[in-house]
């Protein structure tokens, strides 16, 4: 299978080769990540200034842009044949809950589906990082699953996997995203020339864990695979909203509907 | 009612003044917004760095980072009292369908909702950027529409507005997101010193645009109001998968469930 | 006088809008400055991304790079018809002995020269940024000096003035550039994700501030005037340098000279 | 001999592996360069950001900074015992004349001084790149003078090579800068969005290559070695202008002296 491989903690990042290596062992395997680490970088497009690509000597290439970028102009432009799935990862530290919308690992596979491609973020859960391993054995799994059963043209796959030996992982869960507690205080603090400056902090503690989400499933020792829509709708909601509008501006339109 | 504007087209962009002064007639209203054009920022954070906040000579503030950088330090740090509502732009230029993933107004909405506020993105859709006025009003009524009838938790408004005079405008829909083509091929060029570089071009067309989008909403001179769910889980998906992770892996934790 | 007037504190400096006004008295003045704080900056070019101008309100134009640029741009492509004079300034704070080569103020001045032009760098040598109005005024001063009495073409003039009352101003003293210690240990710290950072502290003190530096004449009470030569060669070292490659290499090539 | 290596090409550069290995036959070598292309990058410091260091696979370490940057946090903090020597290169491309001020290679080795120790800078005179190993070796000759006779505190050299093998090197050369014609126009374009941009092009050709600059040994198939100071003073125009000034302000303190 063609995969072109990205990630958000950059080219030279450990969970990357570990989940090349992986991979090139069954796939045709393309590396584009970033020049520098992306964390946080979300869906952020490189609007304002070029692109430039460089082989690097391991055969990966690196780009001064975002994850988002990578997968972009990997398909669009530097790819000779598209590939047939984007996988993003191994990323150093989970994306669970509302990490998932700040995530570049996870935007890396976003961008694939845009461009119409299966697509799967792969995570591990962990700060020490020390089986990425596991996670990289999770995801060929998971690629056998798609190639037997395809997500939905709007869907990827965001994986997370504890920090465990493959022999010691409890499995693999279905999950939705949980909640995270708004985030702690940033932390306030002055450069060495006095000036305020304001800094992020570690993400918030779990406010939404229960069971079924990816929280309870990684706390567990499971691994969790949450499939994630690109389509953002509320649908739930457009009844009733669609009410209020109608008597609000008294729209002819919505009749026509 | 206490408001904390943002824009992702920077502190100094016209639909973030005019905005600024519809509001300020009824609300109070602190700017906070990135100090240059952060046009498909997405929901990026400035982890690697420290934000700096600045205060300009018409008392908006000016922040060193991205739309979610500037409402999270907003709410976090430096603001004495929450606000009560978060609202983003006016952007030069439409968010309608897939732009929603990469837009930095629609993120500063998010960053909102994420701090626990309902939260508002509004768009002029044209390049001409001739009638922000009326998107400024058309965002006064739905403000007028949340105070009585508040969003879900996990929900904020996405706003387009067709850049006409008030009066011309045919109504307000309530929408989903349609969906473009694959962008079109990027633009591969040489810098002066011969070396490649790539830009990214417009935005693909419409692929997806038919009645019940926000395309469709302002190609017939509506302004479209689309709620976006925070939470993207693909619920729709999760029984089947799990079926199969469960012949794969026998999870004795699926039975837990 | 046709003046271009840049800086490297940015476009909303206070000690810019000063200058500019003090200036604008009797010159015909362009403002092109950065949209950031550049201090620091050098003279750096941004030879690897495309340069943007925005004209603002107050009609200064904006750049997205460095003081270099600023002046480069403006000269080389922007202005219809060349200035007659540089001008960049007026920095907050000290560019005294060694901060010359750091300073983003200076270097706009040296490429005003390398454009074949007169320039003067101006700062106040205070962080209070009390009194910019009497920095103004001896570079209108100087500038009257300039037309009568040109520099050689590889010289531009770098200006410090005391943060005091132009009453108060002892005088105006050509000197010499003076030396500081090695800097202070930079400031180690972490992050808050625990990662090692290094930040840049304040400058060294001073090291040779005797009779004839321009830190002597700061601390007294006068501006300085210190001319900078553009042309770096050591014309000291040439000679016995020659000698000994002469022996080594055994050149016919310096037989020839 | 400990020697700091830097450059501004980037720590994946060839020419600094290259230098790196031939001064690792003879010397402690630890190299410390920046994480991304620096070409034009001058003497700025990172001030209103924080450094981070990254060991790479190599042993090469890697700073998100500047050439300045690499050597200042290398010497204040990071290495345990300072070198005795700082080399910055081999830049792919020359730095002849005006390069000069702009170089990051330049910079580096100036950073060397400052902190009090000695410095060569040291480029390959082509685009070309094929002979770095040529350059390599004229470094190792000039530190073994440099040994036998140290430079002025406030010295460093400025080396250019031909890209010819070291055989065919016509000999070496001690030279002044010349100067280049002023730069060649700025390339005008507009972005695929419509918006003008600028781009530096090439540097401009050479107005002084006379005998005994820079740019006549390189054309003649020589090295040049240019001491350069870093003192910048220009000594010359000290006392004419002093006169001036005595005239207008009527300065007491010049009389003190």
């Amino acid at each position: 299978m063609k995969i072109l491989l990205s990630n958000d903690d950059g080219v030279f990042a450990e969970g990357l080769s570990c989940l090349h290596d992986e991979l090139a062992k069954l796939h045709d395997v393309t590396v584009i990540a970033p020049d520098r680490n992306c964390s946080g970088a979300s869906n952020a497009l490189s609007l304002h200034q070029p692109l430039r690509i460089q082989k690097m000597k391991n055969d990966f290439y690196s780009v001064n842009g975002t994850p988002s970028d990578c997968v972009h102009v990997g398909i669009n432009q530097f790819l000779e044949e598209d590939p047939q799935l984007v996988v993003s990862g191994i990323n150093h530290g989970a994306n669970l809950g509302d990490d998932v919308i700040y995530s570049g690992t996870v935007a890396a596979a976003t961008e694939g589906r845009y461009m119409g491609l299966p697509a799967i973020a792969v995570s591990l859960a962990s700060k020490r990082g020390e089986h990425f391993q596991t996670a990289a054995k999770v995801v060929c799994d998971m690629i056998e699953h798609l190639i037997a059963h395809p997500l939905p043209a709007d869907q990827i796959l965001n994986i997370n996997v504890p920090d465990v030996p493959y022999e010691q992982l409890k499995g693999v869960e279905v999950t939705r995203q949980g909640r995270r507690h708004r985030a702690e205080s940033m932390v306030k603090d002055t450069d060495p020339f006095g000036r305020d400056i304001y800094w992020y902090g570690p993400a918030g503690s779990e406010q939404d864990a229960g069971p079924g989400t990816d929280f309870h499933a990684i706390a567990r020792g499971y691994a969790s695979v949450t499939p994630l829509s690109v389509d953002m709708t509320a649908y739930k909601s457009l009844e009733a909203m669609q009410h209020w509008l109608k008597k609000k501006y008294n729209n002819s339109s919505n009749k026509e509907q």
